[in-house]
């Protein structure tokens, strides 16, 4: 009786699974690392119904909050390929379901790295999604910031700059799936500005606990890894930077932690067409000669240059997004972080 | 060289696998349901520098925002014995995090249920985690509620009442990891009391999108799974209601809609010590019996009845967390929802 579903996950792979490898889960959890606490004082209670019916609840805002921590959540392969855990940092405005299902309801990479025997560890950072948010202005300081419609379609290069939304006009060969555009807004959380060095702390938190790992971040996020490789260099093993907006800290001693270590950073189309593109692009191509001449390997992997059109900063999600996926992967197997 | 990691999962749940089914996964993924769009206007755009060093950025908060969806995670197992998907909704100020990990670092319910072979649907109600939340008071009325480290121990019975945390005072014999309680609290989340409508109109969607389903809801939960079972009565199969906090409507044809549905109510250990407790555990009774004079199947579990003592309200991350899984898990099988 116990032995038919034991040997089906064998069946099933060997019958249909050519394509793809098998989804070979052998452990999955979740868990909430680092944060602080925090004190309130001098507001008033309130007498609060919090279910219809129910008998008021007296709620004093005043006290001790946990605040600043974030999650992760596991999948470990049954068999380990990659020589390290992968942790998969989002980028603002956004949390770890980035990663998941893509908006059109396909495979993230989530999927790609586990089905090649990636312990995959998906996050969401201090303030976005699981990781919860503090009262503010009180803890998080200033006011958060939430996207329009508009906003991601226009600056996000789906569509060729401000306006593109309201007319759905989208870039030439757009690789996004614009059908699922509202299922994109549906995932997209608020932000602050005022917590970088709270996500970092956070962000050095998680990988003090899962070890040595290779960090693989979009956007934003690209300015958490680099400045967590720099702060805990023996924890990073590799660095895959998706078109990150930030970057490390240029001091001497941040750029000797970056020694020996790999750095691919990849970009997608559109970008000469948009100022702002441009301007972050060559703000990443300066950091990373001051990172190369530090002595880490830094490559650059130019989408359009190989031949691969048509993705906006979204590239995770995007219609080709395993295509990409499967670039990241070569790099990682050639640096010896993965093995058949 | 594809045949040993096909061949692995049945090696080792072979050799290691004695107590529990195996965590035999087909099929991940995860997507946002639900919500509709929101009008801002009449506010100052301002710029914003995103990332440190980076060009400001012009953000308009006024448009057209996407709001009120949720956010669910499925695993699917192998083989599926649940003959319906497990849908596990959390209670308020919390997010699917509860039914994950426990905070002390033990397998939750989410890994109880998928080991014996059920669909299990892991969701972020609306506001909650991932499911993201929306401007306010202009478009989530009125304010947020936070809760102290002091709340949450005092209030859901791992202490004695008010002031127990104070003194680290536990209930005599309590089953809550009381060393991991900073865990705890670093995945509660805020929550409005004015969006009651906004989280039934998503879970009805979930509903409809998942589709026929059986219900394990926790304390707030309750209440949308009992209202969304009676305005989708073909969608709901059965309800487990972990110590609801609200409940369904009592109008002759909302209760109607209940009539051969089977509900498990679960109650646990101290509540005749907290008069808002036994006020809770009242409302309950009294719905219940309309529930039943209109045809459902309620049954109650009251844990203590059954020797098991020791359990507040946050019983699906205690000690004895898989003891109370078995008890929803037989009353199901009993009830033709899962077949060996």
């Amino acid at each position: 009786m116990r032995l038919l579903p034991l040997l089906l996950p064998l069946l099933l792979a060997l019958a249909a699974r050519a394509e793809e490898p098998p989804l070979a889960i052998g452990g999955m959890g979740s868990f909430h690392v680092g944060g602080r606490e925090a004190q309130v004082s001098g507001r008033p209670a309130r007498e609060v119904v919090l279910v219809p019916g129910a008998r008021p609840v007296r709620i004093d805002p005043n006290g001790t909050y946990r605040v600043e921590g974030m999650y992760a959540q596991y999948h470990h392969p049954i068999r380990r390929q990659g020589q390290v855990p992968l942790l998969l940092w989002h980028g603002g405005g956004m949390t770890g379901v980035v990663w998941e299902t893509t908006p059109d309801g396909r495979e993230g990479w989530q999927h790609y790295f586990l089905r090649r025997g990636w312990s995959v560890y998906v996050s969401d950072a201090v303030e976005r999604g699981r990781a919860g948010w503090a009262m503010s202005p009180e803890i998080f300081a200033g006011e958060p910031i939430f996207l329009t419609m508009a906003d991601p379609w226009d600056r996000f290069r789906i569509g060729p700059g401000p306006g593109s939304f309201r007319a759905r006009a989208a870039n030439a060969g757009s690789q996004f799936p614009t059908e699922a555009y509202d299922r994109l807004m549906a995932q997209m959380v608020p932000r602050w500005t005022t917590t970088d060095a709270a996500q970092l702390a956070a962000y050095v938190a998680l990988l003090e606990q899962v070890g040595p790992s290779v960090v693989l971040a979009h956007a934003q996020g690209g300015l958490f890894a680099m400045r967590a490789a720099q702060i805990r260099p023996a924890l990073v093993r590799a660095l895959v930077l998706i078109e990150p907006s930030g970057f490390g800290e240029s001091t001497p001693a941040a750029l000797a932690a970056l020694r020996g270590l790999p750095i691919l950073a990849v970009y997608g189309d559109f970008i000469e067409q948009d100022p702002r593109w441009t301007a972050i692009r060559q703000r990443g191509t300066e950091f990373f000669a001051l990172a190369q001449n530090a002595g880490a390997g830094v490559e650059v992997l130019d989408l359009p240059a190989e031949s691969i059109r048509g993705n906006g900063h979204l590239m995770m999600m995007e219609r080709n997004n395993r295509e990409i996926a499967a670039r990241v992967q070569g790099w990682l197997a050639e640096r010896g972080l993965w093995a058949e």
